[in-house]
C-alpha cells in the first residue's frame, strides 16, 4: 500500500460534506469559503507516541483524543470548530490500526459537523499533527490578554481526573470501575464548545486547561499583565480523585489533560452569565479572583494565603 | 528551557506584521481576516528527519526547505502564500540549532511577505509539520481534475537536479562545483509562485513536481480521467544531470524534490499564455499532450511510443 491508496482507502470516506468546502482531500491543497462576517481561527497540536499517548492504546482512542485536544483550542477562543487537516506519521501501514484510527477521526468530526479537508501521510516514528480551523463572529474571539483586576476566575468542570488516570497507568491495584471512569477522562475528553456563546458574550479572557490549572491560569495572568488568587476549597476536583488521594488538590492544580476551560468574567457580567447558564442547565465554578499583583496565590481553608507553585507539564 | 520560553525566544520574533493577522503567536489559536472576494487555500506537509531531510543538514536549510515545500503546494493551486503554522518536534532544545532554524523560517517567510501565526513545540524524534494558508481569487484555484484531451502538458523548469543531488549524497567522488549546484536544487528549491497569474488565467490543471514528473502527471491524469503522452526529448533536464548520467531522463521522469510545476493548457489558450510569459521574460516547456486513453506513454526519439513506468517516491 502506498500513501495515496492509504489516503483513498481510509481517509477520503471521512470527508464530511460541508457547503463551505470548495475542494477537499485529494489535490495539492484544500479550498474553503469563509463567511464575510466571521474571523478564521486556527490552531495546531502535535501528539507524539509515548509522550502524548501510549502507542498501545486503541487507535480509535488516539484519534478521538487528537481531535478533541484540537477542538478544545477552538473552545478556548469561543470559536466553532469546522475543518481539520491531519498529518499522520506512521512506522508502517497497518490496516487494522488505520481502520480504527480513521473511524475515531470520523466519529469525532461528526460530533461537531466538522470536515476533514486534507493532510499528509509520511513514514516515520508514530506521531500526528492536527491543524484545526474554526469560525468566530467578528471581534468576538476570546483571548488570553483581557483579564482585569477584580474579574472572577471560573472553571467549567471537575479537574484532576485525567492526571490521576495517567498516574494509574502505572498502578495495577485500583478498582476497575474507578479506573474506567478516569480513563474516560483521559481518553475521551469532551471539549467545552458548549460554553462558546457564553464565553463570547461575557468572558474577558479564556484558556483551555491542557497543562494544569495553575500553569494555564498563569498564561492568562502573564498575557493580561495581572495576577490571581485561587480559593483552594472552591476548586472542583474529580470525585474519584477526592476519594482516593490526600493530595487531590495537587492533581487538580498541576495535572494536565482535562480540557476543561478556565475563563475570567467581570463582576458586572457575572450575574447575567450565571443566569443564562442556569437557564441552559449548565454550571461553572468560581475559583478565584484576578488581582493587580503579578503571580499566583492560593487561599487555604484556614484563610492563609500562600504563593502557588506553577508547574504544569513541560516538554523540555 | 521549557516550550514556552523556547517559543518566546526563537519564534515570536519571526511573526511578520500583516494587517490581516488579528491575533498571532501566543494564544490558544490565531485569528485571521479573510478578504471576501478570496478563497482560503490550505495545505500541509510533514518533514521527518532522515526521511525528508538529513538530520546532519544545517537547521537553516531544513527550515528553508520545509517552508518552500509548502509554498510549492500553494503555487500548484495558483494561490498566494500568506500564513504559516509550524509544529516542531525536537529531541532536545538545542539553542544553536533553534537559532539557525528560526532564522531559516524567518528568511523564507520574508521572501513571500508571509507571517508565522502559531504552532506547537513538542518533545520527540526530530520532525516538523507545516500548515500553509494562502489566498486565491474566487473560482480561480487551479485543480488537478481539469485536464482535457488535446491539452498541452507543460513544466516550468529543469528536472532531475534534486534527485541527482540525493544520489550524490552517497557518492564522494563528484566535482565540488557540480555538487554545489545540485545541492542548491535540493536544499533551496524556489517554488514557482511566479507562475500564479498565468496558471490562474490559462491552466486547466496543475500540480507541483514533488514525487517525480511521471508520478505527479499521473495524479493529474487520474483526477481528470484522462491519459498523457510525453515527448521524451522535449523534457528539460538539469544540465549537470545531462552531463553526468546516461540515464538522465530517468532522473527527470522519476526523481522528486524539484518543486517545479506541471500544468496543462488548452491549445486555444496556449498562444496567449506563451506571449504573456515571453513579455515577462519567463519560459515554460511543452513536454507532451493529454489524451483520452488512460495511463502514461512516452514518445522516444525514434518515434516509438512506449508505456511509461510510474514510480515516483512511495512512503510505504
Amino acid at each position: 500500500m502506498n500513501e495515496f491508496s492509504l489516503i483513498d482507502q481510509y481517509f477520503k470516506a471521512v470527508t464530511h460534506k460541508r457547503d463551505d468546502v470548495l475542494l477537499g482531500i485529494g489535490d495539492d491543497a484544500a479550498c474553503l469559503k469563509i463567511p464575510k462576517d466571521k474571523e478564521l481561527v486556527i490552531s495546531c497540536d502535535t501528539l507524539v507516541a509515548d509522550v502524548h499517548f501510549l502507542s498501545t492504546w486503541d487507535a480509535y482512542d488516539i484519534a478521538w483524543k487528537a481531535v478533541m485536544v484540537n477542538v478544545s483550542d477552538m473552545a478556548a477562543m469561543g470559536a466553532d470548530p469546522c475543518w481539520l487537516m491531519l498529518a499522520l506519521t506512521l512506522p508502517e501501514a497497518d490496516s487494522h490500526w488505520l481502520k480504527r484510527f480513521s473511524q475515531g477521526i470520523r466519529d469525532a468530526l461528526d460530533q461537531y459537523n466538522m470536515a476533514l479537508i486534507g493532510g499528509d501521510t509520511t513514514h516515520g516514528p508514530l506521531a500526528m499533527n492536527l491543524t484545526i480551523h474554526g469560525l468566530v463572529p467578528e471581534k468576538k474571539a476570546v483571548k488570553r490578554n483581557g483579564a482585569k483586576p477584580g474579574d472572577i476566575v471560573y472553571v467549567t468542570g471537575h479537574l484532576g481526573g485525567a492526571a490521576q488516570a495517567v498516574y494509574l497507568l502505572n498502578e495495577p491495584n485500583v478498582n476497575s470501575a474507578d479506573r474506567a471512569k478516569l480513563m474516560q477522562k483521559l481518553l475521551h475528553p469532551q471539549p467545552r464548545v458548549d460554553f462558546n456563546p457564553y464565553l463570547r458574550e461575557f468572558a474577558s479572557a479564556a484558556i483551555d486547561i491542557s497543562d494544569g490549572l495553575s500553569s494555564d491560569l498563569n498564561h492568562i495572568c502573564t498575557a493580561s499583565n495581572v495576577g490571581a488568587c485561587l480559593e483552594l476549597d472552591q476548586i472542583p476536583i474529580h470525585p474519584v480523585v477526592v476519594q482516593s488521594r490526600q493530595d487531590a488538590i495537587e492533581f487538580a492544580l498541576q495535572g494536565g489533560d482535562d480540557y476543561e476551560l478556565c475563563f475570567t468574567v467581570s463582576s458586572k457580567n457575572e450575574g447575567r452569565m450565571l443566569s443564562q447558564l442556569a437557564q441552559a442547565n449548565m454550571n461553572a465554578y468560581a475559583v478565584g479572583v484576578i488581582e493587580h499583583t503579578p503571580g499566583l496565590r492560593a487561599k487555604q481553608k484556614n484563610g492563609l494565603i500562600v504563593d502557588l507553585d506553577i508547574r504544569g507539564y513541560s516538554h523540555f
